[in-house]
């Protein structure tokens, strides 16, 4: 396999780079062809590097003296880091063809608008979004947009859809991945005009339109990608994250609430640390920027090692199984229906 | 207190009369001063009425041959169950005076649509609302819309939080409750033109406003009343209980994996009993239509007997704190505001 580059925003997040840099080695150790570039304070990456050699054997460091302020707005993080910031190298470094994929665990806000300035859109894409891995009763799937898009056309919801197909053939291998549109009702008659229109046309595309799933069909694994919009998708991330902090503390009430129950919880302690990974959030975690011209991940600001590690791993994942190409014959596919929609939209 | 009259169409919800007439047993059971209106088959209803003497005694059967299918679009159901079904004359006695309030386990689509035909908008309100109870770190929220309006405008943002307020009065004893608007994130700078401009008005008015919530605040309980859109709230809504579901399932894997996970969980028992009860999603039934001239609430279709209880409680509750009056006062309260908005609307 051809040596894979990935360009890294070390300075991001709540922890810097002593998670970053400790996320990327662990990342680098099951990945032995991939080699890195690490955009941030040489002097704080170098002192991380001191503890991972293998690491530091194929990473080049790209000294950065401005970070992109965690909670800026976008407007002003951009100002704040263009061309300058570490953000802004490490997704550049993509754009010149000097990495094939670029991760970040900075201001979300600020990372998409640097994106799609850099990279612009992929061919026959108006708008990119964000896919999160949701874990589900039946493995994972893939949900989009949770975040980059306020609203959306029927046109945009189909382009959503051939690039979460593709990302879901990026990184579960699926072929045909089963599509859903997330809406209020399994029954024809609701949700909005676009989303009803979006449905009629996938069921006329290529794709694998398995029809609308409810907010409860998610975590079901009804599908392999669930389509929406970015602020009804963000809301539903949020509350399932939500609801699942909830259940752990009720549980955790629950099994400290007197000493019957945490005798039990020393018996099944090894239930619980199973029930724990399953419920960690840094298993799942990366958010994949979709349909700009080249890969960039966004990681949770909080996410721990391992968290990170995910991330860049997702990267590199969707480097190796060449995410943009299968992106554009997707596309490619669908355009004739994308034409139609468009064409529709001015009666 | 005066004497509270409650019509029940018995004949609604996947389990029908054993399940809604023992409910409305064990809700009479708590809440003497209440008499009932049951509407269905007679001979289905008195049957039951056998296990449940106290409730026959304070009880009127009113025969209905006509049943809403549970699954029919609103339309048909509507021409299906016009002046003849027990939904229809059960919302028609809270018109007519008869009862102060409905509750129905059926058709939601059907019984929203009835409500609305039946007993019209309360005055300065544009659109009915759903509200539902939602379990929370701090004890319980409410959230509406999930599920009768798709999008919003700002006006109605604004109605649906003085309908919150008064309704979070009603049931929580809460003079000030704390009104937050879903949104994707915490800074002004992101959400629907609409939702941003709710705030604004939001923040001018008598209302306890506290910002923007986002998905996970839902739960951690940020506020007492959470407002919101019908498709975002119902996809909310059904995300939650989906992951809800999920932990549960994980939990019980976890719990049946080994010896020693089988042994802990025969200690911890209490503990895990404690925690079903706080997870029972029939804890918190009962979806109240807010915004009409009337009390209407709708039960889950797979609510069990104290489910159907819960929801024939918040319907008395309703009427006993008189939340029509105090809906009336508050949206009184904001005319001008809302005068305000729609004047906006024209510039």
């Amino acid at each position: 396999m051809a040596n894979t580059v990935i360009a890294v925003d070390v300075m991001g997040g709540d922890f810097g780079p002593s998670v970053t840099i400790a996320g990327v080695a662990r990342a680098q150790g099951e990945r032995p062809h991939t080699s890195f570039l690490l955009y941030g304070d040489a002097a704080a990456i170098n002192a991380e590097l001191k503890k991972h050699k293998s690491l530091a054997a194929v990473s080049t460091i790209i000294h950065c003296d401005v970070n992109v302020p965690m909670d800026a707005k976008p407007s002003v993080a951009l100002r704040a880091g263009r061309k300058t910031s570490g953000m802004w190298k490490a997704i550049h470094a993509v754009k010149e063809g000097e990495a094939q994929a670029s991760v970040s665990a900075g201001n979300t806000g600020a990372l998409m608008a640097m994106s799609k300035i850099i990279l612009r859109m992929q061919p026959g894409i108006e708008r990119p979004a964000i896919a999160c891995i949701w874990p589900t009763m039946r493995g994972e799937s893939i949900v989009l947009d949770v975040g980059a898009n306020i609203g959306g056309t029927a046109a945009q919801y189909l382009q959503f859809a051939a690039m979460g197909a593709a990302y879901a053939r990026t990184l579960f291998g699926l072929k045909k991945p089963e599509i859903g549109l997330l809406n209020i009702g399994t029954e024809e008659m609701k949700g909005t005009d676009e989303v009803k229109r979006a449905a009629e046309f996938l069921e006329r595309s290529e794709l694998n339109f398995k029809g609308f799933v409810e907010g409860d069909g998610i975590g079901r694994g009804d599908v392999d990608v669930v389509v929406t919009d970015g602020f009804t998708g963000n809301i539903a991330l949020k509350t399932a994250e939500g609801t699942a902090r909830q259940m752990a503390e009720y549980l955790r009430q629950a099994m400290s609430s007197s000493l019957m129950t945490k005798i039990g919880y020393l018996f099944a302690r090894s239930g619980f640390a199973a029930l724990r990974a399953r419920m960690d959030p840094n298993a799942a975690n990366g958010g994949m920027f979709l349909g700009l011209n080249g890969v960039v991940v966004k990681s949770h600001g909080g996410a721990d090692i391992d968290g990170f590690a995910t991330a860049v791993d997702v990267a590199i994942e969707a480097v190796d199984a060449d995410m943009l190409g299968e992106t554009s014959r997707r596309i490619e596919k669908i355009q004739v229906l994308l034409d139609d929609v468009w064409a529709e939209s001015l009666d």
